[in-house]
């Protein structure tokens, strides 16, 4: 079994990435479809899960409980639960044994002992904004200077969320095989030139 | 014409990844040419120039001077007249407009103007050291804790040389299109894989 995992800052594209390796490798595809099961299960909305457990979970915690989320006196009893039901989630996606790729939930390091190829996406702030821009279509509109603020804001979460799961720092090139910058890219020709290196690093590791 | 820069941590193989890239897509090579060129020049050894002009010259230049390298007050003439003769050098090739490939020397700063592929090239602690003992085959043997201090120093003077040079971040993925982790690679096998990126990479550069 094959998996890829995509970690990315908000607004590069990694999202599209992640959709288009798939289709062109055959592998299956998680993003939100885990949010929705677990919102589904819990009858909570999307939105606040997708806040609990990538971009806010560890404001209530403690700077000092680094590297562990489990028994964290004063961190809500329901954002650990949720942040273990999603490992268990992820977990038993890879026990399925089918080829797939994951975008986010740091499932990076929660699926480290299978060996996946871990890929980070970044772009420039100009063509992050120019996407989110774009992809806006839910009536909310943000000026360029608000989502600059947004993009960065979510990202430092990010770091901050995997910093505390892992201690392995989010968006550092020796945390991932390859880091890919969208900037100039369509994502549907970068898309194929990915996964020529994705099949080349699968053919590889089943030698090692 | 088309350039590819490539910068690297030390002993990640990222001359041996310019090198094969060469033979892959026919490329001209530059690398100790440079120093070479500029040893003969000012007979000087090409050690010397080596950590003059990558490693160490920065150790003489107050850190208010970030971004200019012209002029600086206290900073040895030398040492100025030698890095605005291997910039005159670099854009001499890049004049000339044949497609080469140059590892390090900032070159991806010095030659921005031309649009360059910019490659980052890392590996693990692990696999550096392994690659610096299999190629010290000149006498001097390090302990592995010597080499692992020696490669940390090599990078920190790199990175402080980069930033005085360019004010971008030395190893940070935005100033990079591509960050290749060589982690288990061997440098034959991943060579013809990140020449299909850097064919696909011109291809859409044309196109822009």
């Amino acid at each position: 079994m094959r998996i890829i995992t995509i970690s990315r800052e908000f607004g590069s594209g990694g999202r599209e990435l992640g959709k288009r390796l798939a289709d062109i490798l055959g592998f299956d595809y998680y993003d939100r479809e885990i949010i929705t099961a677990l919102a589904e299960k819990h009858d909570m909305s999307e939105e606040y899960l997708e806040s609990v457990l990538e971009n806010n979970f560890w404001q209530t915690v403690p700077l000092t409980y680094h590297h562990s989320f489990e028994g964290i006196p004063h961190f809500p009893a329901i954002n650990t639960s949720l942040l273990i039901e999603q490992t268990k989630l992820l977990k038993e996606i890879a026990k399925a044994g089918k080829d797939c790729i994951i975008v986010g939930r740091n499932a990076d390091y929660i699926l480290n002992e299978y060996n996946p190829l871990n890929l980070f996406v970044c772009s420039s702030m100009e063509e992050k904004i120019k996407r989110c821009m774009e992809r806006e279509n839910d009536g909310e509109v943000l000026t360029e200077k608000k989502l600059r603020r947004k993009i960065l804001q979510i990202d430092k979460n990010r770091a901050k969320t995997r910093d505390i799961i892992s201690g392995k720092r989010w968006g550092y090139r020796g945390t991932y095989h390859l880091t890919v910058n969208t900037e100039g890219w369509e994502i549907k020709e970068l898309a194929p030139v990915i996964a020529n290196y994705a099949t080349a690093w699968f053919q590889k590791a089943k030698k090692d």
